[in-house]
């Protein structure tokens, strides 16, 4: 059985995020999985994803690498707490910072594979390493720090 | 006069980036100007937008950071020179890298006004640092390290 993504497990009230939320059916519903002690998120960019033609564009390179972050971020507050992503309280993330290199230009038309590892857990505060591949080759790599949402972000 | 932004003057073969690109009908199409010697964006999300239900997505603040630190670059290689942004040969940046602060939540809904100021210029490269302001209050800044394209990314 396919493992579940931790997106698919935030609550609804603040699953509608442009670049993971199931909700949002304008955007980009990343997902992000387990694979041993690294995370993985799959990607394929629309044609108009474009940056110079034939290459993605960079925003959503760091759109990719931010909400792997925050998700990767997620993923790690269960297994500190030695909870499955489908167990009580939720985990719900924000980005604090974001660095991104662009080590060479990421091709269009493929799939891209974001990978995370996680350096850092402190508090509230996950910090991430991520990098971004196509076709094999790492083509962006970025640093996430995330930390978990205040609970007064949330209008209910 | 309004003055034109330096994306309408970008070549048309390079002038599809989802972020600024004239002739992107998907994208954000920023457009960046000189004020004094600061350079200026504006953006208004749309609704989809969205991180938590009410604030505007991380992802489309880097790309907003991201785009305004390239046009700020362009816009900067052409004063150096003393030339005006619709002379010959044209300038166009890409970003080497990329660093975003989220200092609090932005709101979704208003105007957000990017603005940028130039901190280093050498050789190919321009350094820029960016604020993104949403009601007159700055809620993210960044730093984009924007290198000119090199003429082998174009596939003519």
């Amino acid at each position: 059985m396919k493992s579940k993504a931790v997106q698919d497990y935030y609550p609804d009230d603040v699953a509608h995020c442009y670049g993971c939320g199931k909700l949002n059916e304008h955007g980009n519903q990343i997902k992000t999985f387990w694979e041993g002690d690294e995370t993985v998120s799959r990607f394929i960019p629309k044609e108009y994803h474009t940056a110079i033609p034939g290459y993605v564009y960079g925003g959503l390179i760091a759109s990719l690498i931010d909400c792997h972050g925050t998700g990767t971020a997620a993923l790690a507050a269960y297994r500190v707490e030695g909870r499955e992503i489908d167990t009580l309280p939720p985990f719900r993330f924000v980005t604090a910072s974001l660095q991104v290199d662009y080590l060479k230009p990421t091709p269009l038309g493929v799939e891209l594979e974001i990978r995370g590892k996680i350096v850092e857990i402190k508090g509230r505060k996950v910090i991430s390493e991520i990098t971004l591949s196509a076709n094999g080759e790492v083509t962006a790599k970025g640093k996430v720090v995330a930390v978990q949402m205040p609970e007064d972000m949330v209008k209910r």
